[in-house]
């Protein structure tokens, strides 16, 4: 298999697109990739100043590492849920990236904040560990990006992982989700800030060789909790289509975006609330993060570490 | 496991819907179930003729089975492909129904019209068998429906196939496919019946316990030509499903038929025309049933024969 730009060895075939490459090809067809993606879907401005929600896997950090190297000056956020044996590993491997690509990251450690790691929370708050760590990390990103000047969150989620929410939500048409939960972006507005997914036309495959090939060290363990035995069902799924029908996954999420957007339905804005405690957005009353602050007795602001590569001016 | 109506043994598991049944009960329900589905949705008017498409398969037999035992008087139609070992067959299949329920059958004999079977013919026009076999059969049962004075036309297809077809076109999000295609009717004008899908809540699964336990003799070879690989693997993947979240196919069918309506598109009237030949429906110029026998320089209407049980009237 020869590459299709320079002739040399090909390291990948890429049946959607029916190319196979070379590493340093490759490399420059998926950053390439992810500038087109920006630039198309209009996802991060010129003016913008983004923060990279890093969890030590191959998404996030490879997606730190190619904005920086693209030219999105980005920092990014780091929130330690207290997983044994996960979280403090997940967290070096976000500190070796920081340190390559000299940014800073903001740490949130859930535990110094309220004393338990997700695993006690989820049991005491009766919510599932993912619903609880979804509702944190929701909050805690919007939280730091507003209050530390920056205007837009960047999350890893790859082609396979918004096919599969896709799927599922496809299956059971839930409407709450389905058309407005658009794939590129929500308006920023009040104190919610706005998030996009560069990532979405590019597969959980090319990310892991993107990593692989650029020697980004990231955690190859699945997080523990993460028996989501439905998204994993929906992946192996599509890529079971895939197999027989190269491109359909990219070709599932892109007619979605056509389809939503002719749709013409509102955004979320219509109900936005705010909490009556911290001021950030809630849908009413007082936030589910600050109802838990409430609950345990916690009295102050939430606390942030900032972790800042060697060398790095202040 | 026990009969939830009558506590005598069940034979079938309704995991879908909470349920065992034995035989005279699934039976009952199942048959009310088809009721229900055409009277919710409206499928077959009082005062309508309808004639049922019958393969010699599970589903059509079945139905036509069901239709007459619920009051429907319905007559069937039968379209002889010539396809070696199987058409000759199922057609048995048919005559055999026919004379159990007392209605009679018009039956097209392909090569009888054309001079040749399905397998030849769409080698020689060029096209897949699925694909001539598809515009064959619409035209024909058109044709018997019109000119014989029905005004509905009843098809087999049954949840799964309902589901698999639905799958693939959102897979591709297949936009002239996708919201013009209802499941329960199409308007009937000019010279184009209408079309209804009594069994599109009923799975395959139920179908062929249906026959089985009313001793209905069908034809369980799949067509030989049916190596659509693409519609096998989506029913594979909807079982998986299934499997782990019973119901899921009846929810994905529901709820597409909630969000098609609330899409308001327009159907597909807007562009109907004529054949300058026939005089039936085409989508411009001359129909391709016409175009064929053009071809082939065959002059003269087409024939259909009809099967009448002994002892039924004329």
């Amino acid at each position: 298999m020869k590459c299709r730009v320079c002739g040399n060895d090909a390291v990948i075939n890429l049946k959607a697109y029916n190319n196979a490459l070379c590493a340093r090809d490759f490399i420059a067809f998926l950053e390439n990739r992810v500038l087109k993606t920006i630039q198309r879907y209009r996802l991060i401005d010129k003016d913008e100043k983004p923060l990279v929600a890093v969890s030590g896997g191959k998404d996030s950090l490879s997606l730190w590492y190619i904005l920086n190297r693209l030219g999105f000056a980005s920092d990014g956020v780091y929130i330690d849920l207290s997983i044994e044996g996960y979280s403090s590993l997940s967290l070096d491997k976000v500190k070796t990236m920081a340190d390559r690509i000299q940014r800073r990251v903001f740490i949130f450690h859930l535990m110094e904040t309220l004393g338990k790691g997700i695993d006690k929370l989820s049991r005491v708050i009766k919510r599932s560990t993912c619903s609880a760590c979804g509702m944190i990390k929701r909050y805690i990103m919007n939280r730091v990006c507003m209050d530390r000047g920056y205007n837009v969150i960047i999350t890893g989620h790859n082609l396979d992982d918004e096919a599969s929410a896709l799927l599922g939500n496809i299956l059971y048409w839930k409407d709450e989700y389905l058309w407005k939960k658009g794939l590129e972006l929500k308006e920023s507005e009040g104190h919610l800030s706005k998030k996009v997914k560069p990532l979405f036309l590019c597969s959980e495959r090319e990310m892991a060789a993107y990593a692989i090939l650029n020697s980004i060290d990231y955690i190859r363990d699945e997080c523990p909790f993460s028996i989501d035995a439905k998204s994993l069902v929906y992946k192996d799924i599509l890529n079971r289509i895939e197999e027989s029908s190269p491109g359909t996954k990219l070709q599932f999420i892109k007619g979605y975006l056509k389809v939503s957007r002719a749709m013409k339905t509102q955004r979320r804005k219509d109900n936005l609330d705010y909490c009556a405690v911290c001021g950030y957005p809630a849908s009413g009353g007082i936030c589910s993060f600050c109802r838990i602050m409430e609950r345990f007795g916690i009295e102050g602001d939430i606390r942030f570490d900032e972790y800042k590569p060697e060398g790095l001016p202040t």
